[in-house]
């Protein structure tokens, strides 16, 4: 395409209201334009770039059998009804009336739809496991809308659900869904981590976030430095070794020391001068009801998740000064494991059990015990993993260091079950003839919010650095001096030939001094750059890759040879 | 696609409330299901046939240097309020109130967003003239969306918007508009018309309509029987040959009669033993405010659009029997050009040049004169085109034969002018720095509604007939027993042939009776069936044309040789 002609609204600067890299540039790049809160034009070079994208998904929803449709975005109230959703969705939900006053919203998902669809149309195990997909706007009424397009109110979604006569086939589809995402993100040229998620708010079934890595990212992610184990930070397991009984036999027996008014692992350690990792942190929590006393080392922290999942809790939070009182006879903060005045349950983390020796509190105000020995001198009903992660922690997959980083969600996973065909009451008929539940899945890709992800991971100080998987040209021609007529007719020649040959080139032919057209390409992040300069009198030109800056001189003829390989190479680093 | 296991749900009957043909079929088909009046989801091979149509659409906006970019469906209500629509639009507008109670629509057009895009963006002449477009979902709250894809709520729509410094620069993208219009339609197999619309009411401007014939279809249109003359009856012109002056040498004088009771064609005719093409109809006209005489000949039917065109009139309808009997000294159904009581206009059809003598009314009831000579007994002071077109009409180009037909408007193009620069003040600099106002034009076509239209033109008692254009597969494939290995191997082999050759092939595995696949066939109307049957054993196949109903019989490698010449033949009629 001719740049000059294009709606390509470039900017030096933007306002201070977009905070994210991606807002910025998107805007600067004239790539996107904000029409209300949350609410975007997608321009010419967005637009391309949304299509690969979607094309992309497209391609590999396909090829794991999934089969595309297209759901009205306008849904009727009364199916959100049934599913119950019409009044917990809350105010994230749009809705309108129509001109005979019905209620309708506007889809920020589409369960309740497909489950309708699917109870109507399909009804025999013969037609199953049905994939069905959809790529579309999607509409929620965010409160804060203030991150272009990672976190808009019109958005473009892909999302697929499955259906199932059992679990054994939603086992199957979700496999081929986990690994259908993969490639997806990985053709889009992205570091990316499929993410282990907490799964117990929403039903308690299995599901994964894939996460692209971005400093800006809302998520804190735990990431194995050597494999490909990833998890939220929330619910990663801790890796450990084998585990090993710890030799008690030089222990002294408790000694109780008074430590006033020490009652933070901080107090206690420098008032006893000891290392965080050689005392026992007690915390009494609240566990469906009845208290629980939760122990784990003075440098770790208790994760309430965990802990619920140990003891297959429903509800667990710390428990009021009034009760600690009651349980262990001590204001909060002097808790410990020894001398309780009610009998309670005992849970500890792995890394308690091999403690040879620890300080705790001493149930008693102002006082902590040395010499505690874990299992000598009191009893754990129940050790667990049940810590939060830390930097530098065992993978649980392969026992190397964990390390932190920020993601940002682009794409979840997530099985379903019978959530949906149990409220909208969507069944089969079995081979025998019995009638069974469906048994569900869903998988979400957003496709806007993946393009500024995409831009949040891959940028610099100049601007976009687009992954050949999503950029909207691959080639972006220059031609330094278009009065200069060998130039110009040099650019000409090229582009056309390049068109020709079905290369998605942008050529920018605008009357601008070569310093804004350079700037303007740096800015907009097209993989290859071909400059025509000074070198066009011997028929060369110059092509610089936008992400390595590698730079090189060739004739026409021989860029137009090697110019497969060169777009092979513009996603390298170096 | 392997048909067992995609979600076609085909049906033998559909309810009543399906009225049009496109509706029952696509039902039948199980290409659409409807979710709420209006609003239809489109499942596997309706969503093929969509995109298959908006590729074409693309590809020919492409080519005409249209830039692809997408708007929000949400729109914020000061826009419709600064353009004045807001309060205008009527019931069809979806409106609704985010969480923060401001007012916001969902776009059933765009002028108001596009404008204000390129108001913001674009600014000087060198960036002029530029089309952009957009293919999107729409929403319009119809008052009786009862016609499945033909008149929907929720719609895809491609519209475009042209922006221009003159109107000679829109004239020119207008034509390059409707030549893209006309390749779009006839790459889809359409038998279709560009036609003259009325462009009183829609603000003046040149406009037309692409529309689909169909017997089903809801606008009456003349079209030439030779050349490709076509327009909406109520705007046709009627051609005519080189006008005669008549020789009225031997009419006598004019000769009074007596017709008691005969105030119609009908009763004159009768009474006199005359032709109605030997009278002349004198209709008296409010024009403007003002009494005017029209004159038709007696078999024709006067057209007020052309009356008022004719007299650049902005109002115009019958006179009521007062200012009848005022200016004639008549009742109404007596009217004549002789003997007036107040001197009025006479604007009469060219038709009524060319007659040598006439029967008119006697300005007096229950009278009628003979032998009444326009030009010569009375002065006319317009004769102009101001009869609505008949049937058998010559046609204004080429003087051939007019006939009726009905169509279904599928696309529309318009020169906005400044309707929307004006009143959102959308301005640019010109060569000179001087502001100038943005001459805009529009372009829609309603790509849901095409995919009904098609059905509409093009089926048979039995179920669609696609052309290749829109066809949601170009081969069906079909294995008539696939309890017999010899053709449930061959058919499979040649699948996997087709597919690998990238044709387009659904293949109906499922375990039905071949009564069921054959039926189902003709109803999803695939252009090409290919059916293994008894003669697999030898290696040979049928082919079927689902338009023609003409078939041969193949050996596997003739028909994958011959397939692409195949496939050129699909859309023949016989």
């Amino acid at each position: 395409m001719r740049q000059k002609n294009m709606l390509i609204p470039t900017l030096r600067n933007v306002g201070a209201e977009a905070e994210m890299v991606s807002h910025r540039l998107m805007l600067r790049a004239g790539m996107i334009r904000q029409l209300a809160a949350g609410v975007y034009t997608y321009l010419p070079l967005a637009y391309r770039t949304l299509r690969k994208v979607e094309q992309i998904v497209r391609e590999e929803m396909d090829r794991i059998g999934a089969q595309e449709l297209l759901l009205p975005a306008i849904n009727p109230a009364e199916l959100w009804q049934e599913s119950g959703r019409w009044d917990d969705y809350g105010p994230e939900l749009i809705h309108f009336q129509d001109r005979h006053e019905r209620d309708f919203l506007l889809g920020p998902t589409h369960e309740e739809v497909i489950t309708d669809l699917v109870r109507n149309e399909v009804n025999s195990y013969k037609k199953l496991p049905m994939t069905l997909y959809q790529i579309q706007t999607k509409y929620r009424d965010e409160r804060r809308p203030r991150s272009g397009l990672l976190r808009g109110r019109e958005f473009l979604m892909k999302d697929a659900y499955s259906f199932h006569v059992d679990w054994e086939s939603l086992d199957k589809t979700y496999r081929d869904m986990y690994q259908a995402y993969i490639r997806i993100f990985t053709r889009l040229g992205l570091d990316f981590r499929a993410v282990e998620a907490d799964s117990g708010a929403m039903g308690g079934e299995e599901n994964h976030e894939f996460m692209v890595l971005s400093d800006s990212g809302e998520d804190t992610l735990a990431l194995c430095s050597s494999c490909q184990y990833a998890a939220n930070v929330e619910t990663a397991k801790v890796g450990r070794d084998e585990t090993k009984a710890p030799d008690m036999a030089e222990v002294p027996k408790p000694e109780k020391l008074s430590t006033p008014g020490a009652s933070t692992i901080d107090e206690v350690i420098q008032m006893l001068d000891k290392q965080p990792e050689q005392l026992i942190k007690s915390l009494l929590f609240t566990v469906d009801g009845d208290p629980v006393l939760v122990l784990v080392r003075g440098d770790h922290e208790v994760n309430e998740i965990k802990v619920k999942q140990a003891l297959g809790a429903e509800t667990c939070h710390l428990a009021d000064d009034q009760t600690v009182n009651r349980v262990t006879g001590a204001p909060t903060g002097f808790a410990g494991p020894l001398g309780l005045k009610e009998a309670v349950r005992v849970v500890a983390d792995h890394a308690v059990y091999e403690m040879a020796e620890a300080v705790t509190g001493a149930n008693e105000a102002d006082a902590h015990l040395l010499h505690v020995a874990p299992g000598r001198d009191f009893q754990v009903d129940l050790y667990a993993d049940i810590r939060t992660v830390q930097e530098g922690d065992a993978c649980p997959h392969c026992g190397e260091p964990i390390r932190f980083a920020k993601g940002i969600e682009v794409g979840h996973v997530f099985k379903l079950g019978t959530r949906y065909s149990d409220s909208m009451n969507a069944t089969f008929l079995d081979q025998e003839g019995k009638e069974g539940r469906l048994i569900m899945g869903c998988y979400g890709i957003g496709i806007s919010r993946l393009v500024a992800a995409t831009v949040e991971q891959s940028h610099d100080d100049n601007g976009i650095i687009w992954p050949v998987g999503a950029a909207p040209y691959h080639v972006h021609l220059i031609a330094v001096n278009l009065k200069d007529e060998t130039q110009s007719r040099l650019a000409d020649q090229l582009y056309e030939r390049l068109r020709a040959d079905g290369v998605e080139v942008l050529y920018d032919n605008r009357q601008d001094r070569a310093g804004v057209k350079f700037k303007d390409s740096d800015l907009l992040g097209i993989p290859l750059r071909i400059t025509v300069g000074k070198t066009a009198a011997e028929g060369k030109v110059e092509y610089k890759f936008r992400r390595s800056g590698k730079s090189g001189t060739l004739t026409t003829e021989e860029l137009i040879k090697k110019l497969p390989d060169l777009l092979n190479r513009a996603d390298q680093q170096q």
